[in-house]
């Protein structure tokens, strides 16, 4: 096919970002600050930095300076995996046969398979900067946790993961990459923790959830001396360090002279959809452009859509801070057939709050509809995707194909977090026609989820 | 650390390769031609036609055209992972305290994996313009079977994989990339060829073999209309195609002023080393340049340094032509705790001709030594590698702490041919210390390869 523009844009090394964008710093209504469980009071500096280490706290809290450097070791190692191709989707628009321009941003290229090394590198820099000895974190499906081990191996950390059970017996080869970067992996939950054993003890053949390997790996980081722990999403630190997505996103269009009018991202914990967008997003908040920007929920988890914008706990043991975001309740467990990930009942407090003034969309996609994009975008484009990314990979298509209706040459942008070479037993399911679409649980078919008692601010 | 070479160069997509180089144009030597089982003569282009399609079949016999031009639809597809980036190991040079300056090749950035998607795509493309209607092949771990099937579906080609059946077993997930790709995989030995029957009939409880695999293969592509056999590696075919390696890696090296002392790589049939060192060898051929070349093989499975230079199958089921390379016979079986790939028990023609000819050196390196640099990679570089791959880090490793003990600012260009991510078995075993040197077998305390009886040719 003739093109003017390349399969793939890479920046030089020279052009990659400096400096992470703080996208508070444009917001008129700054997010709410988190909680303090036990107070109900504004969480303070010294409150976060017994959790977190200390720049990572002050990075938490601001949400005035609007461009913070990337410290030269960050960069130098970004430089191993970054700057991360701009795709033009020509086979894809091909494929669909429509008159829309679609471009991704693939961040699956390293070997941790996401975007996650790039806030992962940053927190073990400020821990090892600090002089602590290591990080305690938790994991489910292994990304953030892989991209942690790589990040800590590189800055000569410790790194201490909990992994939960059902995962570490049934995903052996993330467990083995996390343990050839050097971390040690504990299924959760594990005989090392009071709350693991308490866990335990009442439920002797539980396998585990993300809530409880949070509660061990809190209580293993502030139990020990020179540990402190770091968390892969929802925080605004994170959404900071994920900026460097957008920027190198932007800097690549307005190389080529492409705008934009479609920006598109999965939602989870928001921390990629939230880097990605950070520059379009200040310019729309600065009245300077606009542009339709959707977030990409599974039909099964919807936090923004379906959720009520309330404070409450970012996990399930009620452990960590209370953060003011769209949610479907800390006790929400998705539907048992849902494997697409994205499981994450909350969202960043940053998105939530662009949701809630009208700034962003969500959609929601069904995990059947997502694996058939999926399929269909492997054998065109060559990469295999995660299934969480493949989320904004239908909702990109299904823009594209109202293209097609309308004739309209819209250019549509979407974020490629990762590629699915660990998620080959939900690919099975799905080759196998044994996938089938959301089914509500229980829990879904109560009224939503109303708000904490008394924590009505 | 300064630098004036970045870490990362891509060549723009003008500037990819838009021929293949055929090193045999240039030896004055040219590699033995491939016999016909049954009569011991040179295959004729119709003989070989009726095995592979017959575009590669002229490709097969052609020794004097230095440059074939690469198709417009095959370097349309290149470019959804070519060009691939030619890195300065600065990360791994500072660890190492090494004067020598290491570059390498990166050819795992795709969903195969590894450089195998090179040749895939072009015996695809040719079978596709040819009318065929599919392709057959085996594989062992599955990346050659991977590569196919991208390819394969890209092209709309049906594709049949036979899979040695522990393989299959084994290793779900790239029998499952390949389903996603739309390739059937059939375990091997099967019900579905009579040679798959009689080794069922006569060993029941096998979990077969890449030569049963291969036999499979070759019967279900002779028995059905419109359908051809395909290899990955070995063939002057597919060194020709995996040109490309080479061709990008010094055409990148020109643009940044670089002349490599040395080149290695690793040695399973050949195809990345021959792909890799063609455009160098070429050089040293016509007398413009030297540089030292290194292949490197498993100490468990020496074919260059202790095979014979013989005529032999190859195949073990002894149904393809004869070939003139090193080989240690083809009823060699590779130590069983052997696990870092490069298991085949020849060597593609090209390079056993160079090798003969002492254009070329062989080095062969132990398994630990090999998961000791495939660790420490990770760690510093970030790129999870292939065991296969691997050995060439060994190799590059060990040439550069040579460097360090003479002073010499040596430069190191190496392979690095895929990522592990599914060789997680392999790194466990390492990582738990379970993992042992070479065993030797019976078969290598017998004396070596003899050479086939009435075919000394």
């Amino acid at each position: 096919m003739s093109q003017t523009i390349p399969y793939k844009t890479y920046l030089e090394e020279s052009e990659m970002p400096k400096q992470w964008y703080n996208l508070r710093a444009d917001m008129k209504h700054k997010p709410a600050p988190l909680l303090n469980p036990a107070t109900l009071q504004p969480m303070t500096l010294e409150e976060l930095s017994q959790v977190f280490c200390t720049e990572l706290a002050k990075q938490e809290l601001d949400d005035t300076t609007p461009y913070i450097d990337i410290p030269e070791e960050i960069r130098e190692y970004y430089k191993t995996y970054r700057p991360s191709p701009l795709v033009r989707a020509y086979f894809l628009e091909r494929a669909l046969g429509t008159p829309a321009k679609i471009y991704y941003k693939f961040e699956g290229n390293n070997t941790s398979g996401s975007h996650k090394l790039n806030s992962a590198l940053a927190q073990a820099y400020y821990a090892k900067k600090q002089g602590l000895k290591g990080v305690t974190t938790e994991t489910g499906a292994g990304q953030w946790g892989t991209a942690l081990a790589m990040a800590c191996s590189y800055f000569d950390l410790d790194c201490k993961v909990y992994m939960v059970k059902v995962s570490y017996e049934q995903k052996p080869f993330r467990r083995e990459v996390m343990r050839t970067y050097g971390a040690s992996v504990t299924p959760s939950p594990s005989m090392t923790t009071n709350v693991g054993r308490k866990i335990l003890e009442e439920h002797p053949g539980t396998t585990g959830s993300l809530g409880c390997a949070i509660s061990e790996a809190v209580e293993a980081a502030t139990s020990q001396e020179g540990y402190r722990y770091v968390l892969g999403s929802v925080l605004s630190q994170v959404v900071l360090h994920q900026s460097v997505i957008g920027l190198e996103t932007k800097a690549a269009l307005d190389k080529l002279g492409v705008t934009p009018d479609i920006i598109i991202g999965c939602a989870g914990g928001g921390s990629n959809l939230g880097g990605l967008i950070a520059p379009f997003m200040g310019e729309k908040l600065r009245g300077e452009k606009d542009y339709r920007i959707i977030a990409v929920e599974p039909a099964s988890c919807r936090s923004l859509s379906r959720g009520k914008f309330a404070y409450d706990f970012c996990d399930t043991g009620k452990v960590c801070p209370l953060a003011k975001m769209y949610t479907l309740g800390s006790g929400f467990i998705p539907s048992a057939n849902h494997a697409g990930g994205l499981r994450y009942h909350g969202m960043s407090t940053i998105l939530s709050t662009l949701y809630d003034e009208g700034l962003m969309e969500a959609t929601s996609v069904e995990q059947t509809a997502v694996f058939e994009a999926a399929t269909m975008f492997a054998r065109v484009e060559g990469i295999l995707p995660a299934p969480d990314s493949s989320h904004a990979i239908r909702a990109a298509m299904d823009e594209a194909l109202k293209c097609k209706e309308t004739g309209e040459e819209k250019t549509i942008v979407f974020g490629l977090t990762g590629t699915g070479y660990f998620d080959m037993v939900a690919y099975e399911r799905f080759n196998n026609g044994d996938m089938t679409d959301y089914i509500p649980t229980d829990d879904d078919l109560k009224p939503g989820f109303d708000g904490l008692p008394n924590v009505n601010l």
